[in-house]
């Protein structure tokens, strides 16, 4: 054995070791058991459309062959679900790997991208892997502040700004002229990044409408959410052309795996199952808000699949969170920067998995002293 | 819609748009007819092992929950395999993308990285991607040349040398004590990066023991060969545990899907049929050998699922690689640099498949001019 030293590349020699997020899995170890109600990480338990899950499974038995690396048909399928072109298409292994591949196109080391301060930790990771430099601008009313994030954006000649909308972890939303009004107020050369993960559970008026060749925007859309394949790994940008070959110069061409291609495609023609999530989980939402106000909770408005529910401080809302994972083997999460850290954030589940999530709350609360 | 240019960052501006691989769908597309056979990306045409196909299959109904990103179970399941520690493991979403991760991890814009002429596209690829500088040495007697690599990473003070045992595309070999001599040849601080995708074909004595903690040393594997499982997404390397910490700053932490995870460690659990893969892997290279030798080309030596074949110069390997594409719909590859751009390179496939591979080629050169 050597013991010569390692020498990591400057940026990352200098990154912390930081876990972005603790997976339900690690607690299920740590605890030596078994969660009852895994409702943290704003998958859906609403499963894959039955079509995707037929469609992965055959897919598996040719899971020997390379997927195809320009995933054509899918890329066509998006294209015309989009009305734009397939050139306007870019897949990745999930939106992470896509906001990973528009950092690493636009950012030069020490350069500023603007975000919301406790935005979308894996955004943030990401500027910071690729040695950006992160400005954050803080939440105002529980909401991604425009003006502020156009300010900053200018102020410090951001090259990206990001948005998630609806965003995660708030649950709240911007509507379609306010984010066209942010997009003219960015300064030139500026490119918002709009992660419309939670798109599907958006009503009218929400998602703008854009020409995918303007150069100031680049969406990332998902799988993960509406469409149940979290696991899967399938996401997209709709950007411009110029955008997707660049991304063609330094993704990983076969790292979109087959199982997940098939999947997805076969997803898109299930639209009725994907109605009846949004409508259950639009359910699901009311109910989480009403169990929320019953135990003396706020919850925030959400347009996902997820509602913030505001605990009344940073500390009791960690307590809540921390007792109902030991105590009822519930897994939640909860946004890790004021102001929102006075919340628990639930993902939506079905509605024995709510109830369940009703009474071991009840039983949490009963236990903490008052407010 | 705007017009202002994208300024992309100096590495992803300056990069050549390129296509590694053009897929064997992209030539069904244009040919607007299915290909006859598909022996050319050195997939496993014996598929994954049913009990891997039975987990991936089970695993898609539950796509819709993310991975456990620390890979516990399976990591678990590798490190017994290996006689290390879960620490010295990093899952990543096929080889490609550790490779990806070991030149992010280690080089800085401009630094040196040696490999061979001609040798694995993607590895290349990862190094122009992150701008680091490649320094290519020619293959000897259409090997690997470690004597002259270990010298290039001397005189250049290379941060990386890379070598893949057994070698794609040639299929040759260096047995564990010249490679554990080149280790030590390397410059100070300079780490070998052992692509080990084809390890399940070798013979005693070409893989070498060595510390897991070794700091001059990662070891790449993948499901993607012997396996059969390409298409799912799933490799990984053995390293220092200081690397794989390194690997956990920057990776995509859910970005190997849960369906390829579950298949591998069923994989793992299926011996026997690994075995036996291999087993008609070899009876299939010696199928293509007597094909060549009954053709009057030459076969070069091979440990891997795959044979280059030498058609005598370049211009003719190119005809009968086009010609085995065009006329037979049969879908091969061939290395891109002299010395080994004379030889056609061709996956071993089911016995069925390699006599429709032997009729095809025999047609092919009975209509091209003597060499």
């Amino acid at each position: 054995m050597s013991a010569t030293p390692l020498r990591f590349s400057r940026v990352v020699g200098a990154l912390p070791s930081i876990v972005p997020f603790v997976p339900p899995e690690a607690f299920e170890r740590e605890m030596g058991a078994a969660l009852r109600l895994r409702i943290g990480a704003n998958e859906s338990n609403f499963g894959p459309s039955p079509k995707a899950v037929a469609a992965m499974s055959a897919a598996s038995a040719h899971a020997n062959w390379y997927c195809d690396p320009e995933g054509h048909v899918l890329r066509e399928a998006l294209a015309r679900r989009h009305d734009c072109r397939r050139d306007n298409i870019a897949l990745g292994a999930g939106a992470d790997a896509l906001l990973g591949l528009t950092v690493r196109s636009f950012i030069d080391v020490g350069e500023p991208v603007v975000m919301s301060t406790g935005g979308y930790a894996t955004f943030a990771f990401h500027v910071n892997g690729f040695g950006g430099k992160l400005v954050t601008v803080p939440y105002r009313g529980d909401r991604n502040d425009p003006m502020a994030l156009a300010a900053a954006a200018r102020k410090c000649s951001a090259r990206l700004v990001y948005l998630a909308n609806p965003d995660n972890p708030s649950g709240s939303w911007l509507d379609a002229a306010t984010q066209l009004k942010l997009l003219a107020d960015l300064p030139k050369g500026c490119i918002l990044v709009l992660d419309e993960a939670y798109a599907d559970f958006t009503r009218p008026g929400i998602l703008p409408e854009c020409d995918p060749e303007d150069t100031r925007l680049i969406r990332v859309r998902t799988f993960s959410k509406a469409h149940g394949m979290a696991g899967a790994r399938i996401g997209y940008a709709i950007a411009p052309a110029e955008v997707v070959r660049a991304f063609d110069k330094i993704r990983d061409h076969f790292g979109v795996n087959r199982v997940a291609q098939e999947g997805a495609l076969a997803s898109l023609g299930d639209p009725g199952f994907i109605a009846d999530v949004v409508r259950q989980v639009e359910a699901g939402r009311q109910d989480y808000e009403r169990i929320a106000r019953d135990l003396g909770l706020v919850p925030l408005p959400s347009m996902t699949n997820f509602v913030a529910i505001d605990c009344g401080s940073n500390a009791r809302a960690k307590a809540v969170l921390t007792r109902l994972r030991e105590r009822e083997r519930v897994f939640i999460r909860m946004p890790g920067l004021p102001p929102l850290d006075r919340c628990i954030r639930v993902s939506v589940g079905t509605p024995p998995e709510r109830a369940l999530f009703a009474e071991a709350l009840r039983r949490v609360l009963a236990d903490l002293p008052a407010a």
